[in-house]
């Protein structure tokens, strides 16, 4: 299933898309993408229901995030062997954890704000992990279990706030808008295998990005059992699993976002997203 | 107004703490101690009611982390000059700011839990400021109206998470229960200046921690308004805004805690917390 959320900022209804592309209305059955209704148990009553029953959502909604009442965004960095190797630092040893706030959340098309002072807004196409219910002390063969679904991200970063204004990254990945999420979450059923997805960015239609989520370091079971290692996930919980090659930074000069730019990105099977940068 | 939530985890009520000690509930007129009911405007109304007009609560209910709805919980480091001089660190030119996942939320009074395979899990009475209005790019002048309250928050830590586990220190602050908060959101009003509140730490009944907010290098309103620059704050978001010196690492040699041991810490007119540590 494509499980998504539609209508204007913070009064988002429950939808899914069916096979025809046609967005079906999910608010008589569930309260929201979010909670129960991602659990497994939910999930399957999903499963169970003819999406042509649904009544058709007219027009062309704009997009909420694509989960809703989480808990936490946590990335991992510097997790695609090519861009470690780009970048010329050794690959981590553990997964390096951080964490952007939640403010940060928006839909998939929605305008991209430009922090006031930035000089280094920068790009990273990423497969987003949905976590479907309560993950603590999980080995890496139960991790999948706890995983409803994936979607994109764009995990938008202000280099110079993350790595030149003391201490931790939060800072630069933090501001409202740097969380682009959706435009749907595809259940792990129809997924598949999460390990080898084709993924891109472009930049005013000029190819930034390119990899496959098979050269991630650390898997995604092995990032969800690590993870419940050190904090409790909960449903809705999402983690940004890392970006392949090609962000503005690793360029040579580096090349920043500026207002009016456009990022078109897209993961193989999990759609597109399309932003904006505007001023803050 | 000394406000709080009491009764079991997750199904905790809105209640205050009258001039006689008294738990009063607040459930028929506001939904939870969150949202719009720390805004200005809503903590106005609360002020307006007589308290001995409310309910009391029988017998000594479960204390739950004061505030619920919030967003996110983000932590000042190395904000104490005296803490900064005894680490022999410099004091940092802009505030270090790092993230403790929500899931690490509790009572002021709950176990905190030993994760397995700890060895080096430490304390930090700090000084909580807690958010009543959105709060975007805001100036240090106007930073405090966005106020709605302080509280003591133990800012628990697994320094070898924290430092020895690849990258940033989400990972050693986020552990369930590393955020015990409370008793009490008390008001701005009620406060006075937040810069001069004595505050300490025990451990099994020895000193351990001893500072006053005199001594923070960033004080709050700075702290608001560097934040706000960054990412919005929302109702119920809280900032913690550093530890005094006196915490286990900081001991030569270290000293951490263990199953059994309890912290006892407090903040001047901000009441006082007690945890049992406890396996995870």
């Amino acid at each position: 299933m494509k499980l998504l959320r539609y209508g204007p900022s913070g009064r988002e209804k429950p939808g899914l898309l069916d096979a025809n592309g046609q967005i079906r209305d999910l608010s008589a059955l569930v309260p929201d993408i979010g909670g129960d209704t991602i659990s497994p148990a939910g999930l399957k009553r999903l499963s169970e229901i003819d999406p042509s029953t649904l009544p058709a959502v007219e027009g062309n909604p704009r997009l909420g995030p694509c989960v809703s009442g989480l808990q936490k965004i946590l990335c991992i960095g510097l997790n695609y062997s090519d861009h470690a190797a780009e970048t010329g630092a050794e690959p981590p040893e553990e997964p390096i954890v951080f964490a952007k706030a939640l403010n940060a959340l928006c839909g998939p098309n929605d305008d991209v704000e430009l922090p006031r002072g930035s000089k280094a807004l920068d790009w990273e196409v990423e497969l987003a992990v949905i976590i479907g219910s309560r993950t603590k002390y999980v080995s890496k063969d139960e991790a999948m279990d706890h995983v409803a679904g994936f979607a994109v991200m764009n995990d938008i970063s202000e280099r110079d706030f993350q790595t030149k204004r003391s201490g931790q990254w939060t800072k630069g990945k933090s501001h409202d808008t740097f969380g682009p999420l959706g435009p749907w979450l595809v259940t792990r059923d129809e997924v598949g295998d999460p390990h080898n997805l084709e993924m891109w960015l472009d930049v005013n239609g000029e190819r930034r990005q390119t990899g496959n989520s098979n050269t991630l370091i650390f898997d995604v079971p092995t990032v969800v059992s690590y993870l419940s290692q050190f904090m409790t996930l909960m449903p809705g919980d999402v983690i940004s699993t890392g970006t392949p090659p090609g962000v503005g930074m690793g360029m040579k000069p580096p090349v920043y976002l500026k207002e009016g730019d456009r990022m078109t990105l897209s993961i193989q099977g999990l759609g597109e997203q399309s932003q904006v940068v505007v001023p803050a």
